[in-house]
């Protein structure tokens, strides 16, 4: 790998480190700018960007090991391990649909009904995207098999964040349903980002991909990870924020000017 | 590089990281000091400095790996990460705008659209910069070119803090407005001092940069980044602290002697 496309990786990687890290640290302490009954939302979010601060800090040192600048491609290949951004989302991304659906304020069984089908599909996406970004053609089935799988929850979840929870937006305030529209949105804008990275290297097998794929793929896979982490964590914060001002006046005159 | 060279940096770095460090404790730890409604503006605050410690600790290894005394120019530059620098003004920039502008308590539609101009052209400044830093003639266009295109976000900028926002000065007391000009003048100074710092070694074109312009390069770089994060945001929780007192007798009386 030459020193343009090391550093290029090497410095996303550690925008990732910071980002995760540092939208942490913010919402943890911030949780009490929201009234209760919102903070578990907020903590949720703290909890995924903390997840994934300590997975970017593993792929940081995974990465520098596997490529140094002026090593070969198949030593990168064998020495980087891929699992932990797998790991990380099996993790991270349920719980960013436990987020989604926390700050929306919905009934117990509306709330219940709805994460015991994200939560799974969501498992199950992840899950099977693996082996597709192993390049080892598990039991056969090559990597776009496994990515076809992996589509089928896919859609499935956004069948349910934009049929049926679109339903419940007619509830809230104007301002919310803006907000919580913009959260659907970017999470579909980056969630899709993350199947196109996927594809770069996708025919390439069971070869190991090129220096090119690799830094296509850790570029393309961080940016949509802090979208998807820290700048939906965010927007989640600012919807709890919103509500508790609708909610009560007290907390509205001291928290907001307006 | 000569021990003199090698210990001006390191010592300028340990100093980065001490202010940093330590800004962001005292910050996060004081930001129930002010009233609720300017907090937000201190946690940013603190954000900030928490971010950059986190960078100063990377340059500092990233340093003293490679600019061992006694060690080559080449050596260095292909081992120095300059991209940190980058990667941490990417995050601070935008939030020290966002800082601004959340202490000064202006009406939502007025903060919006400031934010909606000031913080992607901070974003865009950063990130034509990098490449003149990076000494590598990307995509065929020189340092100097590299320079220029950063500048036109900046000047931008500058038009917006100066021009627009000094309108909205006067609805402040005459203390605030005071300290916010203040605070904007050290913008203007610090900010400034990167530019010069990024000529010193502007003329050298792709080849590594001589150990006199690293050090300089250094050294400004982190009087300028200690300036206008860690002096910046205290200017800021002293802005929150004195409107606090202003808005709320009661709150003054108890924080406040005067």
């Amino acid at each position: 790998m030459n020193l343009v496309q090391h550093n290029a990786v090497y410095n996303m990687l550690s925008l990732g480190i910071a980002s995760m890290l540092f939208t942490s640290l913010f919402l943890w302490i911030a949780r009490d700018r929201v009234l209760p009954k919102f903070r578990m939302a907020v903590m949720v979010s703290a909890t995924v960007t903390s997840i994934a601060a300590y997975h970017y800090f593993r792929m940081f040192d995974s990465f520098k090991e596997a490529y140094p600048v002026g090593g070969t491609v198949d030593a990168g290949f064998a020495g980087y391990n891929v699992g932990y951004r797998y790991v990380d989302w099996l993790l991270t991304v349920p719980l960013l649909l436990v987020e989604l659906v926390a700050v929306m304020g919905l009934a117990r069984a509306m709330q219940k009904s709805l994460l015991t089908r994200l939560v799974p599909a969501a498992a199950a996406m992840i899950i099977l995207g693996y082996p597709g970004d192993m390049h080892t053609d598990l039991w056969g089935i090559p990597n776009v098999g496994w990515a076809i799988l992996s589509t089928i929850p896919f859609l499935y979840i956004l069948y349910v964040i934009f049929i049926e929870i679109g339903k419940s937006l007619a509830a809230q305030s104007e301002r919310v349903q803006r907000l919580l529209k913009g959260a659907r949105l970017l999470l579909l804008a980056t969630w899709g980002v993350y199947p196109i990275t996927f594809a770069i290297s996708l025919g390439q097998g069971t070869a190991a991909p090129s220096f090119d794929a690799v830094v296509a793929r850790e570029i393309g896979y961080s940016i949509a990870d802090i979208l998807a982490k820290c700048a939906f964590g965010l927007i989640i914060f600012t919807v709890a924020r919103i509500k508790s001002a609708e909610e009560n006046k007290e907390f509205a005159a001291t928290e907001f000017k307006d």
